[in-house]
């Protein structure tokens, strides 16, 4: 199953895309996807809907249908860090010993499609196509052979990062992070039933047609399953947090010379199975 | 004007603190003490009402009322690290250039006298009194001469930070700052107005009856204006967004030797004209 959010933005109302393409109305059956609509019990009812009973929203989704990000009323927005080898070679930094946490400021978080803003005075905008984990079932101290009950599904986002915020201005990567627009997040949560292998799927980002990330969620690091656990030990995980779990090598810092995103260029991004997001780039103006 | 959260966790309502010392409930007024009931529009209504007018909670706040968070639904806990320069030196690091900017999950923001949880395998659990500043009214790129009237007020935050995970864990703060009921709020949101000089408080935390904390917001390196003026260039800020701007001497982890928290002891600490706060520790069982 393929839940989405579709509306102006901050006005979305949920749906769900059906064999067709088409986006069927939720709004009579759930008010958002968000917190116990990600349950496992709401997603077993959502499961056993027909689509065909459900009304057709007008509009293709992607092109004349808006889509927000796939998931509402984030509590936590929660990324690893350095978890794919080659990745973390590029940035020309070690693999953890254990997984690295940060924080995106959920403010950060827009639709698949939505502008992404870069901050003024930025010099060093940059992309990193990532698998986000979308919580269901919430706990602490979960353990690892029981994460994945823990997990509604999979979507696609894109941890936009300024680097010099990130890295070079005192203190944590909490201020390169969470910039606003700077969390795509979607077209649409997939299921964990309809994603057969987590572990194995193809990702990738192209800048104006030019492939800069070329990855695949093999050669992570930390796995799903752990990632959760993992999470779980530093805070209680709640229905509709996220956790963004790394992005695999190509970004913009690690070019040589390094690339940063311009005003005007369009960003294109997917993930096998989970669908793709496109991006305009918006100069500071 | 001092409002706040009564009831049950999870059940708040909101109230304001009469000058009797008795809780008002203004359930009738606001349906929280959070998002648009911060914005000056709405406290102006507030200010406006005769506590008279409004129904009496049973029960003495902070002894047989239990007082939630000050604020709900907060969007964004955004911290500041090293903002007392006496601090900065017992913690062996400088005083940075430009603000450091870290995040508290929202998920750890519980009552000001709720128990706080020593999490499993902590063994450096340490306390932080800290001035908190509650945005009424949102923005980007704020200018600091304008700052302060995007704010709502202020409440004393215990920055409860467990200190082996915060910087031997790899990576950013993250794992130290952010678990469950590491961020007691209150008790009371003091309107701007209330609030002679933010620059000039006393601010306390004893641990058992001894004092170890025993400041003053006037040695805070970066001033409230500009931390708010600061923080909007990196991401907008929303009401019900709290900053806290960062712990004076005498945490634990300065001492010598090193003190930490053990279960059964208990927290109390304040600052001048915003209340106090008591937390029992509990260790991990």
């Amino acid at each position: 199953m393929k839940l989405l959010r579709y509306g102006p933005a901050g006005q979305e109302k949920p749906g769900l895309l059906d064999t067709q393409g088409q986006v069927r109305d939720l709004s009579g059956v759930v008010s958002d996807i968000a917190g116990a609509a990600l349950s496992s019990e709401s997603l077993t009812k959502l499961t056993a809907l027909d689509p065909n009973s459900l009304p057709v929203v007008a509009g293709k989704p992607q092109e004349d249908l808006r889509l927000g990000a796939c998931v509402g009323q984030v509590g936590k927005f929660i990324c690893i860090g350095l978890n794919y080898a080659d990745h973390a070679a590029e940035a020309g930094m070690d693999v953890p010993p254990e997984p690295v946490i940060f924080n995106k400021w959920t403010s950060a978080i827009v639709g698949p499609d939505d502008n992404v803003q870069i901050p003024r005075g930025s010099t060093k905008t940059d992309w990193e196509v990532e698998l986000g984990v979308v919580i269901g079932t919430g706990g602490s101290y979960i353990d690892e052979a029981d994460a994945l009950s823990h997990v509604a599904g999979f979507c696609v986002v894109n941890d936009v990062s300024e680097r010099e915020f990130q890295l070079e201005r005192a203190g944590t990567w909490d201020k390169g992070k969470g910039c606003d627009t700077f969390g795509p997040t979607g077209p649409w949560l997939v299921t964990q039933d309809e994603v057969d292998d987590f572990d194995n799927l193809a990702m990738w980002l192209d800048v104006d047609g030019t492939r800069f990330q070329d990855g695949s969620t093999a050669t992570m690091v930390y796995k799903v399953p752990h990632l959760v656990a993992y999470c779980s030990q530093f805070m209680s995980l709640q229905p509709g947090d996220i956790i963004s779990t790394g992005t695999p090598p190509g970004v913009g810092m690690a070019q040589s010379p390094q690339v940063y995103l311009k005003g005007g260029e369009v960003m294109s991004l997917g993930i096998e199975g989970l669908g793709t997001q496109t991006q305009r780039v918006r100069a500071f103006s």
